[in-house]
């Protein structure tokens, strides 16, 4: 149930393992709709995610499309720019179109023969037992019952497959927002097409409370996500007029409201999303049925793992499968074993990185700490990997990356009093006393 | 919708402020069953229930059926017994049949013409901006749309009513199990009615990680339950056969096997119950729908608290209707407002109380703690109430109960080091150090 990203990789993933694969979806099919593709919605994909598209043979197809982010460029209140890389050498994320992508999964499950896509088709109701899907057609209106043998849920974070497994007994489930709503707003392409920000990075505006995002799109636009809360001094609900949020902006992001010539109209014609995280156990029902994705752990978007983590799940079930054969008990059974702490984690991290992005990364006590880690990682390669480099740049289980990345930051904080500028890195006591920290941090 | 304790009770309370009331519930009208009174599954009534009862004057009624308990027993593994009592002098919790209490609430609602109660009437869905209930009378098993313009949801920890509400835009919801489950058995009453069992107490047997607790009925038999992991080594799952059961009963709880001729049978036909905390906000939907009671803070039953926190949302709802008259807005907002922190406390509370019930009170250094506690009370009256009592004999907010709970705690961490008896309570060092910490807890 789902066609989004994760039901069409999904798909392919069984389908490669001979699996004759249904495949419902409650929208109609995207690939019909006349969307202008450079001005979707873009996502950042990073190394889990490309591990998995490339295990269905379709890494290179989306490569040419997706516009590699090697660094942060952080704005400040009077447009002055400092920058934070991402990671080491040609280490990038990747803005990529999230249309592109689902249709270039679609078009993939459609050329295979045992993947039937059936589009307009709302899930009303899932009797877990009887193993049916309670379907309605969105165009004839007519409903049917489908039965299945193995149901894997992949519609999203307001999945109606949870919300049937939701009413049996012992669910633990929790749905919970943020007091921030987000907007999508969009910087308009310079002559010829060019890119009126610095291409290949991710534009932020840090403003403590709130913070505003770019990311590059191929037709020169950015793609800007302001990230803002619903009540207070500065709010959505204090922004009630036009001449409001044009004077908001140009008091808070002075320099993008020259680049964003249809502000006005897009703040109040673009919906306000909210910003949930959905957190359930246990994640399969039986051998019978299976969440994957935002289904069962749908986060915030401030570390960009979303659909990585949506990808990885596809991934770690693939490796089970290889594993377990035909035994689906333990293949689901491992699945949520292992993937739940990890999920946990990275909606912890998740959260954590928001308050990175619209506060810390505009302090220069914050950028000195980054770069000096990034001294250490240099120097010890090997034993010391940025906790954004984990997530983003490895395969190391969320969870892990998590643990570790905490154990580096209380280092960090008995070593950064001791630093005061880029050089005193070389000092000899600091020196030592990262030394010291190396070595009990590895025993 | 809901004609359980708290529905039934609340339209009471609207009817008597002249609102016509109508009362829609799921099951079968329980006063038409034939059940035995004396067997019914029974609650501990305290203060904050009685209250609410008084308001709508059946507290006496109900005085009349109710068991007064004046403190715990512990009985430990060889049936040797401790105690422990609730309060002060005749400061009693008092033990209940939940269908008398629901009986006779029902009863008064029926006699009130502003209110109809409808039985058999289940709903379906709510559409909460139309206004309407769909419901489905399971008897004729025809629906009808049902309109209403304020709807209260007092339908329980599984309320279709906040099943809607979690449909919306920012609702916060979780439900939340524990790895224990219970499970419902019957002391049987001795010759002539007798209790065999002291009759006003409720008896806990304390093993670590689990325990059983009874409660008295008015024929002599006691209603216990066992609270017991779901999986492990002393578990549902390791007891699979009668002869299991009767070995297991009879090393852990050897004195109250004699009293259940019918544990082996009744340990397997009657359910495993679960145990859920529900937590969510908003409760209310507009001036339109307010859930109360379990719909909106389902706990679990270690402090007794559940249905006294249930018939407390009437008592502050009344007092609100009280001040703010027609303004259902503001009644809504304030309500949950001022009741949401109330109802979190109350969930901790409870979930803090499973591990005292099972494990601390069979511990001789708490009982001891307890014991000094109440010299403090009664040497500081006004100044010292026990977290307990404020909880069960007071109308202090449950979230400012919790607060001055965790004080008196540490306080009484850094006075039971010098206290190793009863009589060390009179030393003058413990004298002195105990006046300046209650000095110091009230500047």
């Amino acid at each position: 149930m789902g066609a989004g990203l994760v039901g069409s990789l999904l798909s392919l993933y069984l389908a490669q393992r001979g699996h004759e694969v249904s495949v419902f979806e409650r929208r109609a099919d995207l690939r019909k709709q006349g969307l202008v593709e450079g001005r979707s919605i873009n996502l950042a994909l990073s190394d889990r995610g490309w591990r998995a598209l490339e295990g269905v043979g379709v890494g290179e197809e989306i490569r040419r499309v997706a516009i590699p982010m090697y660094r942060r460029v952080m704005h400040d209140q009077h447009g002055n720019l400092s920058y934070q890389p991402y990671g080491q050498d040609n280490q990038a994320i990747y803005s990529v179109s999230r249309a592109i992508l689902n249709r270039t999964l679609l078009d993939l499950a459609e050329q295979d023969p045992r993947i039937q896509l059936r589009f307009n088709q709302q899930c009303l109701g899932v009797d877990l037992r009887a193993r049916t899907l309670d379907l309605r057609d969105a165009q004839t209106g007519t409903r049917q019952t489908q039965s299945f043998r193995r149901l894997f849920g992949t519609d999203g974070a307001f999945s109606a497959v949870r919300a049937a497994m939701q009413r049996t007994d012992r669910f633990d489930y929790s749905q919970s927002y943020l007091e921030y709503g987000y907007k999508e707003l969009n910087i308009e392409p310079g002559p010829d097409g060019a890119w009126l920000l610095e291409k290949n990075a991710l534009h932020i505006w840090p403003r403590g409370q709130y913070l505003m995002i770019a990311l590059p799109n191929l037709d020169g636009s950015f793609n800007c996500t302001l990230f803002f809360p619903y009540e207070g001094e500065h709010s959505f609900a204090a922004l009630q007029t036009p001449a409001q949020v044009q004077a908001f902006f140009e008091a808070v992001f002075p320099d993008v409201v020259p680049l964003m010539p249809e502000l006005q109209a897009e703040f109040f014609q673009n919906p306000t999303g909210s910003l949930v995280t959905v957190r359930c156990f246990p994640w399969a029902f039986d051998d019978d049925v299976l969440l994957l994705g935002d289904a069962s752990h749908a986060i915030v978007p401030f570390y960009g793992q979303g659909m990585n983590a949506g990808f990885e799940d596809c991934s770690v079930l693939n490796e089970l499968l290889e594993e377990h054969g035909a035994d689906w008990p333990a293949i689901f059974g491992e699945f949520q074993r292992q993937r739940k702490p990890d999920a946990d984690a990275m909606a912890e991290l998740a959260l954590y990185n928001f308050e990175e992005m619209r506060d810390r990364v505009a302090d220069p006590r914050f950028l000195l700490q980054k770069k000096i880690e990034s001294k250490i990682s240099a120097q010890y390669p090997g034993q010391w990997l940025s906790l954004y480099s984990q997530v983003t740049f490895s395969h190391i289980p969320y969870a892990q990356a998590w643990q570790n990345g905490q154990r580096q930051e209380q280092i960090m904080r008995r070593l950064m009093p001791h630093i005061q500028a880029e050089a005193d890195y070389d000092r000899p006591e600091v020196q030592q006393q990262l030394k010291a920290e190396i070595v009990q941090n590895h025993s």
